[in-house]
Formats: C-alpha cells, sequence, structure tokens
C-alpha cells in the first residue's frame, strides 16, 4: 500500500499516524511488522510527540548540524540549495519498522509516526507501507 | 514477545541483547529478522560496542546536539525538561532490525543491542520484539 | 544472502544498491521488505543521494558531531583510535529496511544505498541482506 502527500520543505512535519493504522486494520494482520518508508533522499520518517514546541526544538537541534543557509558542495551538481535537506534525511533515515500486537500498532501513548521534509520547495511525496505478518 | 525494564533515565544504557537472543532461540526461526522497538519518545535502541568509555563518548556527542541542560520549547507544553530527551529518542530512532543467520543474531562480535533512556526521570520501559521468517 | 567488501575507513562511502537490487531479483519475491545490515560497529547503511559533493557535505556534518582527530574515552580500551567512528555507527544505524514493489526496490530515482565506513584502518565488511515477503 502507498500514498501520497503535498509537502512545503523547510522541515514540514506531518503526523501520518492515521494512515498507518488504517493501513495496518486493512491488512488484518494482528502480529507482525509494518515498514513505512517514504521514497526520496531530502526527507524522513521518525517518531516523535507530535507538538509545536517539539517541532520547534527539533529543528533547532538538526539546524546545529545542518543549517539550510550553509554552503554545500551539493550545490554545484544541480543549482539546487537542498544540501542540507540530503544530509538531514540520509541522518534520521527514510525507513521505521514498528510492531503490530493485536491488530494494533505497538507505539507509545505520546508517539506518532511523523514524515519530516526538508527540501526547499514543495514536493509531492510517495509514502510506502509494507506489513508483513509474524 | 515482550519485555519491561526499570530505567534511570538522563543517558541510561542497557545491554539488551541477551534478552533479544534468548526470543530468537524461543522461535526456532533459523533465517529472518528480528525488529526491537521500545515504546515511547524518550527513548531509543541502536548497537553499538557496549563498554564504559564508549557510552561517555556518545553522551558527549549527543550533548551537543541537544543537552540536558538546555531550554525547549516543549517544556512548555507539559512542564517537564526532557525536551532534548524526546529530540535523541527521534534522531537515533526508536526501532531496530537485525538479521537472524542460522538461528543467531548477524552481529558483530563487538556489537551489541542497547536501549538508551534519554528520560529526566525513572521509568519503566517495554520493549517489543517481533520476529519474522524469510 | 551476504557478501563482503572491502573498505578503507576514514568516510569510505560505497553505494552498495546493486548488490541489493540483485538479491531481490534473485529472491522472486515481488512484494514485500529488504533488510540491509552491516556487521559490527564502526560502519553503518544509509540512503542517500551518491554523488561525490554530497560525500563532502556527510562528512562535515558528521565531523562537527564526532571528529576523527578528538579524543575518547573509548581509545584507552583497546588503544585504538576509532572511537569517533562508534558514536557515527550508533547515531546513523547498521540497519536499513526498503519495500520492495513489484519485484523492485521502493528507492527514488536519486536514492542509493550506501555502506558508510568510519573505521580508522582497512577492514573486510560482511553485509547481510534478508528479504521478507508480505
Amino acid at each position: 500500500m502507498k500514498f501520497t502527500l503535498k509537502t512545503k520543505g523547510h522541515y514540514h512535519f506531518i503526523d501520518i499516524t492515521s494512515q498507518v493504522e488504517r493501513a495496518v486494520e486493512n491488512s488484518q494482520i494482528k502480529e507482525g511488522v509494518v515498514l513505512v518508508f517514504v521514497r526520496g533522499s531530502t526527507a524522513a520518517v521518525t517518531t516523535m510527540e507530535f507538538e509545536q514546541g517539539l517541532i520547534e526544538d527539533i529543528k533547532g537541534a538538526l539546524e546545529k548540524i545542518a543549517p539550510e543557509a550553509g554552503n554545500y558542495k551539493h550545490h554545484l551538481k544541480w543549482g539546487d540549495k537542498n544540501g542540507a535537506a540530503h544530509i538531514k534525511s540520509s541522518l534520521i533515515g527514510t525507513d521505521l519498522s514498528i510492531p503490530i500486537e493485536e491488530g494494533k500498532l505497538g507505539l507509545g501513548t505520546w508517539q506518532q509516526i511523523v514524515l519530516i521534509d526538508f527540501d526547499e520547495k514543495e514536493r509531492e511525496r510517495e509514502i510506502i507501507v509494507k506489513i508483513i505478518k509474524e
């Protein structure tokens, strides 16, 4: 199963928990693993408590590692300005695996599945969901 | 299968390799994948050589990214002080997948499975283990 | 399935997409998940656009977090000098899961599977590939 999302880039955080939950319900698999994967090299998938303060905090920490306004050698390749986006995608990762228990996602109460788009422009993102039976 | 651990927070590193090994042995699956997942948004699971010097080194590197004593916007949400813990959980990740080969974990000799609890207080952590046949 | 690679360390980036693609083709599995895992605690597996400028950019960002030339407590354990390599391996991770769709890897056009060897010396690296049917 897969779905697409319109993203704005520049640290666009989107809670995709409900889409993954629905996919798990539809599969009728009670025990297993779900893989959530974003195609591309300037976005990432992770878990977090999805709330605005923490979004700002994560952005602040990542700006220290790879600031959007920095000069990157990657910019010489295509003439775009998304070197920082690539670095953060590789660091956080584009894949996330979550256990399925009794037909439900094995997440914590304050733990959501979140897509982060780091790119410099609007994109249409494809998220692939694969569900494996234990 | 799942198990719980009492954690102290503040960079509490716990080697959970033996619990995962036992789960793999009990499953009698010879070739496959095991997913290790910590429920929650202030802890992480990764691999490392589990030794005290390296624990200090990883702590040092992570303090540069998200110092425990920092001021975080997330603190305004609930009045707690674990913003740094959330950031590190999202960055390192709460999931880890390891191959199973001939009934054994496909780890290196100096590679252990480690839970890191970043929270500011004691917790009871739930670790979920899912084993999938190739 | 597994394969080995000679690595030079010191941020040696190797594109391993073709080896994983071949393994997926040979499996004849059309829908599922492939796990790519590097054995060891001083290397990592991630995805990125594999091009020289970005390799330099990722190296630059990681040097800020854990510089190769730094002093690490881990060096007291074995007398070697690869503390920074261990930190980066734990941070980026040794595992990567990718969806298989219609018999192909579900990667983006500019998204390759990359092994990064951070160690201080030449190694023979073992990469384990496990393929699971949906």
